[in-house]
């Protein structure tokens, strides 16, 4: 029997310990697309116990902030509202994580958490009610103490080299820019997000487009046209801090072409709170994809796009505790038909952008790795990326399925890798999990005589996954160890 | 090599056979949902032979009552109607089976036929067509003279402590009550399934409304409402005598709100016999949902939901043999925004009663599984249950894959297990077989380091999921070893 | 560690090894379904270099032709174009196939090529960059030198003793009529694919409609029901040379039943050019489907169907190179209960022809098996098959998945197993990979006791798999070895 998560944790064969620990292991992290925050990381954030670090909760300003995925988990279990997001107090949220984490066999969470607590805290035993109290004191300690316990000090002890943050095109960037000044060890650069610029039909939108137009020093934007040139104006500003790619998170992908004067009224109408049809938000909303997708492209900035999310559907728990707090569904959407066109109008031009899609449907893969693969192409390996298995897929048996079926039906040797998507500070464990997954996938295939032990090819594909393949995509400067 | 189905069949790791030697194979059953017959069971029904007991036929009254699982198998191995739900001779049908079974490698029922004629009949041999004359006459031997050859005597052989049929809200429930006199070695309770009354366009539906109304004392109902009035004064009758839970079987889910006037007019179309929209159903439909929902919530019984299913797709052999016969289909529905309303709706006023939900189509695991995540609460564990493999999904890779999407996105710890589903007696060896599997799975975890070797956790784990879980969640009082 | 593709590639237990050395390995090809070029093979067409037999590109009639699924490949590496389809040296483009080989881990191509690589040119080392002279100068040497290196002599080398082509209705079968009297090796006998004739809406309809009249001797086709009865004239046409089989492709399935009026009328409209509604379109292609579906059955002609596939999504590299470049896509349909409806049409006068369905999405592989196991029957084991893995699902993880969810759910010993669907001589070592798959499979289930170690059983199964199964459903003359 293996030994509970040791040093070969997920490696099930001789090839893959020694392709992880020879190449994966070393190498350093490109998160390029997270959720931390560049203020906390300026301000090198402290955390007073492991409840604050892990759980969250009411924060300084009121707002309720902290990791979503535990907080589903113990919803799971039965442990009532109060110390999931409650005020109940620390300890007891986080017995109750504890207890919660003993039944939770099978859940990567069991794993990440066991990860945090081995490479941060140095516990290596299993989390159980038992023992919670010693490992809440022993937490306590080095959060207190300890000067690595900081925002910054987990980031360079992850060995993080480069942080993709998501921010909002009307964002000043300040943290960004205060941190570039300041902080050498690592990279700090905005990734941009213009959804509240795409969607229209949501509440806020027009209030939204008056902050866009300040951030361009205009007072008002009166068209879908001056929308996007705003928009444009602030990729460049983007780009000058830093920024190598976009993020676009929709509901489903939709492509609706309709005229500049269609999207200018449906951009009308939902200036004036007056409600559109999905079709006339649809060609506002494709336009603006189109424009920046063209920009982009221009500037050599990756776009991603993450789709197929269900979100908030508890109303009661929306009412009470607001967005992103555990209640995101996984929908099924049949929108390959847009996005081929999408990718078709952008190539007939050749200015389609490198471009990552993540759907949050498993049941995708085959069918999006086959549909980026009829848009490879302009000369750079990989260009269309098959994303790495998104939030509810993050798991072994989601990462193994999305590797395989790129492995099938694309050149997994291109593969980008893993990112955390997260909002902790912890989370850098997520690459590590990953790559340990993948060199298990790709040595147990060398074991078995389907790929040969060929030492360069393998160091090639390895270093390439783990690291040098989005080094070289997203265009960040050469490491040099 | 490992000996065909011996004593560690489908338990391929050491932890895998301790787990299951030790916790899961004596603890008794609890078959929360099937079709046996309740009178079957007062009468303590014997059978003649094997080729009754495993693939019935016509019945006393005439009907045509079987396994239509293994029917179907026969039919993909060529056998001619006549030798498996015709007059050909019971010996000829059996042997028919054999041969079949022989080619059925990868199959359930491969294993579930072993499993019973192992456990029941003392057959270790595989069944061919070579030993089929010896089987048949080891079977008639048993079947004539051994007193435990009975359905009370296999129910009891079996170790089951609970069973729950599947019953019309107008049954008198008499065999219930007559065995809850007699019978005190296991529980033989009701489920409500009040199908009839929801599906208002299918053929006979002002017909069963009068039933209905009988069964509640009145010659009429004549509105939606007092549709749900009787119902639930059914299930206050139903649960005197016992029962735990309600069913409802279901080609799709539908949510679609509408006054009361709506729902009352589509009712009365029904009614008299005019056909409806789609949309006019689907408003009196929702409106029982909830209110039967509701009722669910406030009596403490669990609601089941099955759905995914197309129905007798094959016309010239439903016009043969009727429905129930082995011509039914996986449906793909894209229904998760309705269910998402649905409980969304239920909970808004706390009332969303324990819910196990059951697709047909396994692409749906994943998002069932995030989508009852966010509706779990109330202080109890799982209270939203994704239901275990079911049907055309009852096998091994159904199974895993129902408790690998369970385990990555709940709780795998409080999940309430196998159920039989089945019309058959000796169908009990799927538990068995259910429990192999699953202590395989989380066996195999542990034997990789990726879930430790903590003896007290693991025992809770595989009771719960195997028994104990199921007791709570269901009320059932507790077992005395 | 195992050596790279040794004699017991894919072969990871003992019994599967034996049961594919002493029972599959051995047996002939039946290659019920390719896209073989009869004139190619009457001619015994010789290649010039290896980047000419493996990549293709422009032929003598200016035509593009090649391997497709090798082009996409390469694109996903980043090589440009013009090494990929275009005018470049030969060795260069297979120098980049070489290279972009090595980064393809996971990837069926790469199997399927060092099997070629083995089998024909005995090379046994794996291709890369740094050997890619080496083992193109050995293959020149080979193809310009060695008498077998030709269409037949591959063939024959092959091991093949049946190949469907496929073929246009309107086609003169003159070289299948020379290779009847000249080629006693092997059958090369054509399939019918009546495609042209059912999609009235695209391009150059009217004008095919001309050719199909001119096939059976008229100056034109007036009506659905003429072009139903010329079909069925060369269904005629080709039953007398030996036609075993027709062919569906189809972007997904319709059943919509109109009027023989109705169904003229749409005719009319697409002889004219005129645009249809797809509610038009489907009434005509039902009408087709149905009427060549019931003299598939008269016939004993079995009925390919195969769907879910979006073609040409490029629209760039479309108007460049043209179809069957390399950029379809798998599609997702939801037309089981068209399936459905079009199978329980037939199977109502007893009409249902021998039937094999093909989807490119696995995500439908359960529901199709349980779809076509309601209607199996009329004495044939396995009527309705299950097709294997198709083109983007052809690896490993698909074939697995589509052999489970047929064990699961049907009979998997009456399965008729591997087809290539291909247009390279080389390609039949796909039959290769596939037995290896089939008996590691089945070894597998044997060697964990989950099917018996009976050896009359097994060596029925595996040779019923491989070669015995198709024999008999095609009723191809029995094979004397």
């Amino acid at each position: 029997m293996k030994q509970f998560m040791d040093r070969d944790f997920m490696l099930y064969n001789e090839t893959a310990k020694r392709l992880y620990h020879d190449y994966a292991e070393q190498l350093p992290i490109i998160d390029y697309h997270c959720h931390l925050s560049p203020q906390e990381i300026y301000e090198d954030r402290r955390y007073e116990n492991i409840a604050e670090l892990w759980l969250g909760g009411r924060q300084a300003d009121g707002s309720l902030a902290g990791d979503h995925y535990k907080w589903r988990l113990m919803r799971g279990n039965g442990v009532p509202e109060e110390k999931i997001t409650g005020d109940a107090d620390p300890y007891e949220k986080f017995l109750e994580f504890a207890k919660t984490l003993e039944l939770a066999v099978g859940n990567p969470m069991y794993h990440w958490s066991h990860l945090e607590l081995q490479r941060y805290f140095g516990v290596n035993e299993p989390l159980t009610a038992d023992n919670a109290k010693v490992v809440w004191d022993n937490a306590a300690e080095l959060l207190k103490n300890d000067p690595g316990f900081s925002a910054r000090g987990i980031i360079k002890k992850s060995g993080v080299r480069f942080v993709g943050t998501t921010d909002d095109p009307t964002d000043s960037l300040e943290w960004h820019e205060k941190l570039a000044k300041e902080e050498k060890g690592f990279f700090v650069c905005p990734s941009f997000r213009p959804d509240k610029a795409v969607n229209l039909t949501k509440p806020g939108f027009a209030e939204y487009i008056g902050k866009l137009a300040a951030s361009v020093g205009k007072t008002s934007l009166e068209s879908a046209q001056e929308v996007c040139e705003a928009l444009s104006q602030r990729v460049d500003y983007f780009k000058a801090r830093g920024c190598k790619a976009s993020d676009h998170g929709l509901d489903y992908f939709m492509f609706r072409r309709g005229s500049d004067e269609a999207a200018d009224a449906a951009f009308k109408k939902a200036m004036n709170g007056e409600s559109l049809s999905r079709e006339e938000a649809e060609i506002y909303q494709t336009k603006l994809l189109l424009f920046l997708a063209r920009k982009y492209h221009k500037e050599n900035i990756v776009m991603e796009i993450h789709y197929s999310c269900a979100r908030n559907v508890n109303a009661r728990m929306f009412k009470l505790i607001g967005p992103d707090t555990g209640y995101d569904v996984i929908a099924k959407s049949s929108c390959y038909n847009e996005l081929a066109a999408f990718f078709s109008a952008l190539d007939e031009t050749e200015e389609l952008p490198k471009t990552i899609v993540f759907s949050l449907d498993h049941n995708d893969f085959n069918q999006l790795a086959t549909l980026l693969g009829a848009f490879q192409g302009s000369g750079i390996p990989g260009k269309m990326q098959l994303g790495a298995a998104w939030w509810f897929l993050d798991n072994r048996d989601g990462m193994e399925e999305q590797m395989k079926s790129l492995g099938n039906l694309g050149v997994l040797g291109n593969f980008i890798g893993m990112l955390t998507d997260s909002r902790s500070f912890l989370s850098y464990t997520r690459h590590e999990y990953f790559r340990r997954i993948a060199c298990n996938l790709i040595g147990g295939w060398v074991e078995c005589g389907e790929y040969p032990e060929n030492e360069k090819s393998l160091k090639k594909l390895i270093e390439g996954i783990s690291y040098y393949n989005a080094e070289r995509y997203f265009g960040i400067p050469e490491y040099d160890a």
